[in-house]
């Protein structure tokens, strides 16, 4: 057999596929089974297999060399495998509710196999054509309070944290959210793409040494805060939705980093759903954004006054210093995403997909002018209610 | 021959001291050797290997596998001694005029050979002598700039700098400071140890919950912010110093932590040895806490003018925002480490080599109130010459 737990690294095929899946005994020899290769990432391969006869199937992801979107020349380490069955299965021991099932994993095929969850819906798809998935922010906000809770110092002994920290160093995933979520954009860097009739906008981004300053701040918490693992890469298109479940997938950039982050992510990308939406239907997602915010902060806090190893844990005002600190902070990386998903190198197809050039570039403009005061509004917003406001002051 | 390279660990003797450094071609064979054990840490060997042909000698450093201190009941890690001759060669590649030479580590038997230094005295011992070594703030100014600049993502490639960090992961030393320096002296706990005397000043710093507030804030910067390779542990017994020369030494608590922290330790060692003079013998102090981040401020600045490796590093306003919050957390740091060394575990022979008793415990009153002063105050403070104010104002 061309596969064994020896062999070197090399690309799966739809049929080597089935090999391994039967070779793993997750389907007895001779079922009938087929498989289709269905990754839209930029990273990896997904292989869908399903059982003919009982309509069961599992997904086995294996990570690329390169990233595709730049073609074979962009390398990528393998290791980024290894990272991302290590943190689902971290993830699993908090909320299994929320992640896939791990049934395997392979560092030298750089391989993951895991749980089929096709009768779900990438999230980022359903928002586009007008779900609204009403348990969605109960659910991340829980994941992230309870995936962030007890992997930093408050919910994990320090001594173990500094160990988990150190297996998830991740030094080249890191260095692809560095440069297009916080550098690339706000620079006149060849790796930004936008229609040439926003030039006048970005050009006044790049000119703002204001935004700049900020933006360098918020970059330097992300390369130097080691509060908690995270997902970071928390978009609306590495969740599986349903109106009853809500899965979290592709942590290949968990890393120890500032609590906020994931939060802010996941706030950009409802928002810029939003913002490609008529205003009538914008609704559901500003509810979303509180709903994450308001579960995160009472999930968080019933953790942090029952679990708490730290001994500082009772002093008055500190629960309240963390909090403070994680809102103000997800609100400005809130702003660096809904920027790079417009005018970087990874776009969303929440605004790409405006067919109408207008109401497209308009929507451009106001997430330019969202993204901004996000970032530089940050430490006086006290109340996750505000992004609403700012979001329609931003309008025009 | 006992020892060798695949030896397991044990604890060297004078004579098996010899033997390596004979084995080691340190000294060629036949060379009269005296060997002395000199230790006066709480976690290590040190033997002195002297030539007496030449009197040139070696320093044979080994870590015990608990600490002294407590006696065989507190183990610690032997990877502190890799830690340290790691540390060492990193600050040499950037700073060999301020560490002494390392000729030969080995982490079986948890070794580190390296330049004698005997010529000099530790600066502590110095200064309660009354000396003031003229050059101490200019070097460890210095020292501090260039270290924690070049082991920063401001001068490190972004990449290089997380695997650097990756290898320095001290959880163990880490925890003796997150124990001793931030926790334990602001409860009541049994580590602690002051004259009965101070119990009514100790007990209203236990229930002064605004100051635990703010130490509990700069223990957590401690434990998350991963800014630069520290030396972890930089106080006057870490240094070796004459009139000419600077030589810091011990860096076995060495790990990826936030810049003002090393600062901060300096200032307050110095500020504890200002405590201890006359008032009319205290300006050399407070000199040197004032030219340490006067030196420190200026060369770092220097190294980020001409070899910032981030892209923001020319944005208007960056430098000063890394700097003021160095300055603010060092002078934090100063604070605990002030009162840590007052009625904690580790005290300070400074403080506590006062004889007289009434001057002694007038002396430590002052530390507790110029220590909680400092972390109270820091984010009012903007200069450095205000910390020789509040020492006048802690006075009683």
């Amino acid at each position: 057999m061309a596969i064994s737990k020896q062999s070197v690294y090399e690309p799966l095929t739809e049929s080597t596929a089935i090999s391994l899946a039967l070779r793993l005994g997750l389907f007895p020899e001779g079922t009938p089974l087929t498989c289709r290769e269905i990754g839209d990432g930029n990273l990896n391969l997904v292989f869908h297999i399903v059982d003919q006869n009982t309509n069961k199937g599992i997904i086995i992801k294996q990570a690329l060399p390169y990233a595709k979107v730049v073609g074979e020349s962009w390398p990528l380490t393998l290791k980024r495998a290894v990272i991302e069955s290590n943190a689902l299965r971290t993830f699993a021991s908090y909320v299994p509710e929320y992640v896939p099932k791990v049934y395997y994993s392979d560092e030298s095929l750089a391989v993951t196999v895991m749980e089929d969850l096709s009768h779900l819906q990438i999230a980022r798809k359903g928002l586009i054509e007008g779900k609204t998935y009403p348990l969605l922010s109960q659910h991340i906000g829980e994941f992230l309070a309870k995936t962030l809770f007890y992997t930093s110092d408050f919910g994990l002994n320090q001594q173990q944290k500094k160990q988990l920290a150190q297996s998830f160093v991740n030094p080249e995933l890191c260095k692809i959210t560095e440069d297009l979520v916080f550098t690339d954009p706000f620079f006149d860097h060849d790796t930004n793409n936008f229609e040439e009739e926003l030039r006048d906008d970005v050009e006044a981004l790049w000119n703002d040494s204001a935004l700049k300053l900020e933006t360098a701040k918020l970059k330097r918490k992300f390369l130097t805060e080691g509060d908690a693992l995270l997902h970071g890469d928390l978009h609306t298109g590495s969740i599986f939705a349903s109106d009853e479940e809500t899965k979290v997938i592709d942590p290949e950039f968990a890393f120890y980093g500032p609590i906020g982050f994931d939060l802010g992510q996941f706030f950009a990308n409802l928002l810029l759903n939003a913002l490609s939406r008529n205003e009538e239907e914008r609704e559901p997602l500003f509810v979303h954004v509180e709903k994450t915010w308001k579960v995160f902060r009472e999930t968080f806090s019933e953790l942090w006054e029952n679990h708490n190893v730290e001994t500082y844990a009772k002093v008055p005002g500190f629960l309240q210093e963390v909090l403070d600190k994680a809102f103000t902070d997800a609100i400005g990386f809130a702003g660096c995403e809904i920027i790079r998903r417009t005018i970087g190198l990874a776009h969303v197809a929440d605004l790409d997909g405006i067919e109408e050039k207008e109401k497209r570039l308009n929507a451009k403009r106001h997430a330019l002018r969202l993204g901004k005061t996000l970032i530089l509004k940050r430490e006086s917003i006290s109340e996750i209610q505000e992004i609403r406001e700012l979001f329609a002051q931003t309008a025009e």
